[in-house]
C-alpha cells in the first residue's frame, strides 16, 4: 500500500461525529488499531440498532494488524469489536476492567476463533515493530481508562483517550501528570485529544462533588430511593453504594446490564462494597422503604427499561408513590430529551420527588472542559495538534482553544473520518483520504447505511403505504379490476369511497396505457402508480408510498 | 349542562403539555374562550403536521360562546383558530398586532363566514354577561401580549398569558405592575400563571441585555452576518435592525414568514426602522459583504429553511464562506437538537464563524423564571393558584414555588386538560372531567390521534413492509402460488432466496390451514401472516409489517 517511511494515522470513526471511535496507526508492515466502537443512530435511521465503522481498510490489510488497543470499556470504544473479529484476528490489549467489559460484549457472539487478550497496566510499554505503545492512566466516567503514547521514529504521538481531569478522584485512575509532562519534555510531535466537551467553558465538575449532593438527597428522602445511571459509570455506582451505606440503606440492583457490570467491576475490585448491602430486587417490598435504594438503568428514557415501566406503574416488582424519590444521575444524550421528559412527567404524576440534571447537582460529565483541554496541551506541548472525538463543531472549538494556548494554527489539523494523516521527519500533514461508508447493524444483517430501504422506511413513516394489486389474465391478456389496500394511511369514514374512486381512476389509467401501446409489467406499474399518486395527493394532500403489484392469474 | 351558579374553567389544551393552549371560561349562558393554539408533534406522531385541541365541548355549546380572546400572536395560542371557526362563530378579541397575526393565519383558509374582530387595548374592559374581561399588558417575546383579569361575582380570576418581567423592555408591552397590584389589593380568587420556565432558577435575562452582545458580534464580523431567529420574535427583530443600523449594515429579509411578519409589524408600528435599510435578497451580492445582515428563520434546523440550504451550499442566492458569521438567536426546542447541531456542523465546514446559545449570549427566553413567578404571585396575592402552560413537571415545580411564597398547598390545583375547575362562593375546586382526544392535522384531514394508522406508521418506519399476495381461483377454490413484495425491508443479495423460501413456507401454511378446515379469507390471511412473520423473524431477527392480501381471480 504505502512504502514510504512514515507513520499513517487514519481515523475510521469518531472524528466529525460522536461515537464509533476507531483509529488506525500504521508504520511499514504494522497496523495498530485504537478502539472499535459503535454509534447509536439518530431518528433518521429507522430501525437501525447501531452503526459500526467501515472496516474495509483493515480487512484489506489484515495481515499487518498486530494489535487492537482499547482505551476504556464504553460501547463507543469497544462495541463493534465482535464485528471486527469476524473479519480479522489480532491480540486485544486493554486494562483489566476494559477487557472485562470487552469479554462480556464478545460473549453474545460466536467468533471464527477465540480472541487473545493481553491485559496491560498504565505505564506499561508494548513493543510493536518500529513503534512502542506506552499507556498512561486518565480519569473518565468508567474506571481503568488509559491514553496511549506512541513512541515512533519521528517523535511521540499522544492519544488522550476519553478523559477529564479530576483532582479528587473517587477511586483509582489518576490522571498521570508525570508521564504526560515527561512526554512533553521529551517532545511530543502530535497530540490527539478528546473534543467532546470543547464547547464547555471552565472545568468539568469533579465526580466527588456529587457525593455530598447525593448524600443530601438520599438522606432526606422519606421513602424508597431509585437511582438511574449508566451501567458503565463505575465511579458513580461506587458513590451510590457509599452514600447508601452512609445513610443505612440496602441496595437492590435492577436490570441485566447493571447486574452484569457491577458483578464484573466488583470481582475485579473496581467496585468496593459489602456484599451484605445488596438485597434481591424481589425482596425490596419486605424492607422498610426508608432502608432501600434501587439502582437501575433507563436514564435515557429507554422505553423498555425498568425505570420506564416503573414510571407508568407497570413494573412487576415496584410501585413508586408520593413518599419515594427518583434520582436521574446522568445527562440526557441529544435526541433523548422527549423520552426522558415523558418519564419525568410520569414519575411526577405518581407523586414521586424527581431529581434530575439542570435542577440539582446530581451528574457531572466524564469529559474535559476548556480549561482541562488547555492543561492537556500545556503539559504535552505538542508541535502538531489533531482534535478527535467530536462533531465538526467540537473539533473547531477545540482548535480555537489550541490557538489560545499558542499552538501554531498551521500545525492544527481538522480532519474527518477516512483522512490519512502522515507523520514523518518533515512534520505532520493530511495526505489523501480513504472513502468510507457507514455500516448499520439491523438484526443480524450488516449493511450499508445508504441502502434505499432506509429512505423508504422514512417515507413509510410519514405517509404509510397504499398497495394496488392489478391482476392480468394470462389467457386473454385482459386486465381485471384492481384492488387497493393500505397500512398507516387514512383511517376515516370515507376511506372506502376514496379507494373506490381510486380503483376506477387507476383502472382507466392502465387501460389508457395499454391503448397507447404499453405492454410491459413495468409500464403498467408506472401508469398505475402515477395516476394513483396524483389522485391521492389531490384528494388528501398526502404522499403515501405506492406499491403497484401486477399479478398474472 | 350545568345550572348551578358557578364559574367553570376548563383547559382544553396547554395544561400538562407545552402547546395548543386553549381554555374555556363559562358562567351561566356565557362561554369565553382564551386562546386557540396548535402543538407541534414529537417524532412518535409520524406525518402529523400539528395537533389542535379537541373542540367537542365548545361545539356542543356553540350558542353560549360569546367571544374568543387571544393573549398574543404565537402559533401555540392562535394557530388552531381556522379549525375552530369552521365549527363555531364568535367575535375575536385581541390587541392590534395579535389580530394582525391571526388575520394572516386565517387568510390561508376558507371559512363558512367572515370572522368578526374586536381590537382591544390593555386596560380595556369587555363586558360579557355576568363577567367582565379586563386586559393588562405583559412582556413576551412577541410584542403586544396581554393577560386577562376576569371580574366575576366570586372574585377576580387572573390569567397571566405567556410572560416574563423585563424591566428594560425594548419596545412597548410593559408589565402592568399597577393593574396587577390593584387586582391583588381588591382580592384575587384565582391566579392561573405561565409555568414554561418554572424549572429555571433566578430571573430570565432581559431582552435588552442582548443588544450589546449582538452589537459586539456584528460589529466585529469581517463579512456577511446571517441572523436566524423566529419570525414572530418582534423584539429580537427590532434589536437586529437597531444593531444593523448602528453598525452601518443593510438588512436583507429572507423567507416568506419573516417577510410577512415584518411587513405586518412595521405597518402597525411594532417595528420601527428606516425603509432604506432593507435591500432585496437578490441584491446582497452587489454590496460589500461587511455592509450586510441577512435576517432569516430556520433556527430550529427546519430542513427546508434558507438557513439549512445555505449551510450545505445549496441556496440560489447566497454562499457562506470563512469571512462570514452566522448567529442563531434562538434556543433549541427539545427534539430539534440533532437537526440544529447538523446545521452548525455544516456551517463550520463552510468556514463560517457560528454563534449559538450556550456558547455566547445571543438569546434569552420569553418566559418568566422562578423569581419572576414569585413576583407574579406576590403582587396578585391569589387565594387559589392554578399553574398553566407547561408539562406536568413544570406545573409541579410551579406549585413548589407557590409553596415557598406561602400559598396554602390545599389551594393549589394541579389539573390536566379537560378537568373542570369550579369557582364559586365556597372557593375553587376540581369537579369532574371532560374526556378529550387530541386531533391531528395531516394534509386536509382532521382526525383522532389515537387512530391505528399512526402506530402502523411507527411500525412501518422501524421494519418496513412485506406484502404477500395469495391468489385464490374462484373456479375451483384452489390456491395459487403466493407472491411476495417489500418496501423498506432487507436490501441484500439474498433477499430473493429469502423470499423464495418464504413463499414455499407460507404456501404450505395456507394449505395446512385449508386442510384443517380454514375457509374464510381472514383465516387464510392469518395463517399466511403468522407463518411469514415467524419465518422472517427467525431468519433476519426483524419484524416488518406483514400485509397479507387474498385476491380472487
Amino acid at each position: 500500500m504505502h512504502n514510504d517511511d512514515s507513520i499513517r494515522i487514519i481515523p475510521l470513526g469518531g472524528v466529525g461525529e460522536i461515537g464509533k471511535n476507531m483509529m488506525v496507526v500504521e508504520y511499514r508492515e504494522t497496523i495498530i488499531i485504537v478502539d472499535v466502537g459503535v454509534m447509536f443512530p439518530g431518528e433518521h435511521l429507522k430501525g437501525i440498532d447501531f452503526i459500526i465503522p467501515d472496516f474495509s481498510y483493515v480487512i484489506e490489510n489484515k495481515d499487518k494488524v498486530k494489535g487492537i488497543i482499547l482505551t476504556h470499556g464504553h460501547e463507543d470504544h469497544i462495541g463493534a469489536l465482535p464485528y471486527l473479529l469476524r473479519e480479522i484476528s489480532a491480540p486485544i490489549y486493554g486494562t483489566r476492567l476494559t477487557l472485562g467489559f470487552a469479554k462480556n460484549r464478545l460473549e453474545e457472539h460466536s467468533l471464527p476463533q477465540d480472541p487473545v487478550f493481553h491485559e496491560i497496566k498504565p505505564r506499561e510499554r508494548i513493543e510493536f515493530e518500529g513503534i512502542v505503545a506506552e499507556f498512561f492512566s486518565v480519569f473518565h466516567s468508567v474506571a481503568d481508562g488509559v491514553g496511549i503514547a506512541f513512541h515512533t521514529p519521528f517523535g511521540i504521538i499522544v492519544h488522550s483517550g476519553d478523559f477529564k481531569i479530576d483532582y479528587t478522584h473517587v477511586y483509582d485512575s489518576l490522571f498521570d501528570f508525570y508521564k504526560l509532562s515527561e512526554f512533553g519534555e521529551k517532545g511530543v510531535l502530535l497530540l490527539m485529544s478528546d473534543s467532546t466537551n470543547s464547547e464547555n467553558e471552565g472545568y468539568t465538575q469533579s465526580e466527588v462533588s456529587l457525593n455530598e449532593s447525593l448524600y443530601k438527597e438520599i438522606s432526606s428522602a422519606t421513602g424508597k430511593v431509585l437511582v438511574a445511571t449508566f451501567a458503565s459509570s463505575t465511579h458513580r455506582i461506587q458513590q451510590i453504594f457509599d452514600v447508601s451505606s452512609r445513610t443505612g440503606r440496602k441496595i437492590a440492583i435492577l436490570g441485566r446490564s447493571m447486574e452484569k457490570n457491577i458483578e464484573l467491576a466488583k470481582s475485579l475490585k473496581y467496585l468496593v462494597f459489602d456484599e451484605s448491602m445488596v438485597i434481591p430486587a424481589d425482596k425490596v417490598e419486605s424492607y422498610d422503604s426508608k432502608e432501600v435504594v434501587i439502582l437501575t438503568t433507563g436514564s435515557q428514557g429507554e422505553p423498555m427499561s425498568a425505570l420506564a415501566n416503573i414510571s407508568v406503574g407497570k413494573h412487576p416488582l415496584f410501585n413508586i408513590n408520593e413518599n419515594d424519590t427518583v434520582i436521574i444521575s446522568a445527562s440526557v444524550i441529544p435526541g433523548n430529551e422527549k423520552a426522558v421528559s415523558e418519564i419525568v412527567n410520569s414519575l411526577y404524576r405518581r407523586g414521586a420527588s424527581v431529581i434530575y440534571e439542570g435542577f440539582r447537582e446530581i451528574h457531572t460529565s466524564g469529559h474535559a472542559s476548556q480549561e482541562e483541554l488547555k492543561l492537556m496541551m500545556s503539559i504535552t506541548k505538542p508541535k502538531y495538534f489533531l482534535p478527535i472525538h467530536g462533531e465538526f463543531r467540537h473539533l473547531i472549538n477545540h482548535s480555537y482553544i489550541a490557538k489560545q494556548i499558542g499552538i501554531n494554527m498551521s500545525n492544527v489539523l481538522i480532519v474527518k473520518d477516512g483522512d490519512v494523516v502522515k507523520a514523518d521527519d518533515k512534520g505532520v500533514s493530511v495526505e489523501g483520504n480513504i472513502p468510507l461508508s457507514d455500516v448499520g447493524i439491523d438484526g443480524r444483517e450488516v449493511e450499508g447505511i445508504e441502502s434505499p430501504h432506509l429512505s423508504e422506511r422514512q417515507k413509510l413513516s410519514e405517509g404509510g403505504v397504499v398497495i394496488i394489486v392489478i391482476p392480468i389474465s394470462l389467457e386473454d391478456s385482459g386486465i381485471l379490476q384492481p384492488e387497493i389496500f393500505s397500512k398507516g394511511f387514512v383511517f376515516s369514514e370515507d376511506e372506502d369511497t376514496l379507494f373506490e374512486k381510486a380503483k376506477d381512476i387507476t383502472f382507466e389509467a392502465i387501460r389508457g396505457c395499454i391503448r397507447d401501446g404499453g405492454q410491459s409489467k413495468n409500464q403498467l406499474k408506472k401508469a398505475a402508480c402515477d395516476s394513483l399518486q396524483k389522485f391521492i395527493h389531490k384528494e388528501t394532500k398526502r404522499t403515501p408510498v405506492i406499491v403497484p403489484i401486477v399479478i398474472e392469474v
